[in-house]
């Protein structure tokens, strides 16, 4: 640890030292520092664990992986920014949060930290746009070598949602198959498709176009799911 | 943003503002918290992303996640914390770092942040040591409605490094086949298992008690990979 800003040291706090530690909140999502730094003191946010029902959403730039191995770091690094960008901006307007980086995948909240009612809806009209949003983008990026396109898995329903880890390093995480069976909806996914469990679109039928509702069953989980795929939203 | 913390207000820092923000850290890795807090003013690490030769090993703990929809959100904390305890003592020791927490699995890299030219060697000897540690953790979690076992997955390669993100949230990053590849083998893991490739513990016979050794195919990859047990170390 930098002895500027140990603890030992906080009698002589200095801009210079405020300044440094300020940089740590752009590696945390802006909703979640927002809860950290509002939470009672000796309490860090998310430290007591909630059984809570919020709508998950997996998005996975199709064979990114492949060919980042043959890509410049520079490229991969200016590609993926300019991608996390427009997510970023649809989902914070939908009031989703980033929860998890994953390569270039990426895990969304909708319903927490930020509160919100109306999560399910909320993520299926930000996939929506993102779809949308990501067809125009690929034009841009026509110089890889191959096409910029993206898979969508959405699930709704209850997980436990907590920071756990060890006393030194923890991390605002969600767990149960809830969230698992929206990481199997985007694997499901085609090419610029969504794919949603009715959990999410259920009762939402004069907001969002759906089609091609289908049973599915997916790796470990006996029951079969009923799914559609989402095409706009009224 | 708190108003408190908000960069506006830098003129008056106070000690009680330092605090506030001191929290953030516990939710980085303690390895990326220095880094991030040594790195030159304006330029963010990992903000040029590079590549580089580091390992992998995927942790995961077997059917965690569908008993996890059965448990209080309260137990599974405690079982996470103490579970994760270990798991960062014991890497730790080893110079490598936890880069995700996955639900109740874990990405965890040895080689970076913190500089270790003996990544390969160390993580297969604290993979030896989880699974050592694990086994003894199980006895103490019997009241659980099933047995506490892991699987262990560990590759070596190239992959980008990096923080990318949208402006207001970057994350540090780990991108290429060698990520995907350990979480490959991390499933193809029997339980309390390590399964690790060839690029890992090739020239290591000295130190690395190793059995099984096998071709398979993964996902998404053509080519056949080498793969062994590792049993323990000299």
């Amino acid at each position: 640890m930098n002895k500027k800003v140990s603890k030992s040291n906080l009698q002589q706090v200095t801009q210079a030292d405020f300044e440094r530690l300020w940089r740590l909140r752009r590696y945390l999502a802006p909703a979640l520092v927002k809860r950290i730094l509002a939470a009672e003191e000796n309490e860090p946010f998310g430290f007591v664990a909630k059984r809570k029902r919020v709508t998950f959403m997996f998005l996975d730039i199709r064979n990114f992986t492949e060919l980042s191995d043959e890509l410049e770091p520079e490229t991969i690094s200016d590609v993926l920014n300019e991608y996390y960008t427009i997510v970023a901006d649809i989902i914070g307007s939908h009031h989703g949060s980033i929860n998890k980086f994953l390569g270039d995948g990426l895990l969304i909240i909708f319903g927490d930290p930020e509160q919100n009612k109306e999560h399910k809806l909320s993520a299926l009209r930000a996939a929506v746009e993102l779809k949308r949003a990501v067809a125009d983008y690929s034009k841009q990026v026509s110089f890889l070598p191959m096409p910029f396109r993206i898979g969508i898995g959405i699930n709704s329903g209850k997980a436990v949602l907590g920071a756990f880890g060890p006393e030194n390093h923890i991390d605002y995480t969600a767990i149960g198959s809830a969230v698992n069976i929206a990481a199997r909806l985007q694997a499901l996914a085609d090419n610029n498709q969504i794919v949603a469990c009715k959990s999410t679109y259920e009762g939402l039928d004069a907001s969002i176009n759906l089609a091609n509702e289908r049973t599915v069953r997916v790796k470990g989980y006996s029951e079969e799911i009923t799914i559609a795929d989402i095409l706009g939203y009224k």
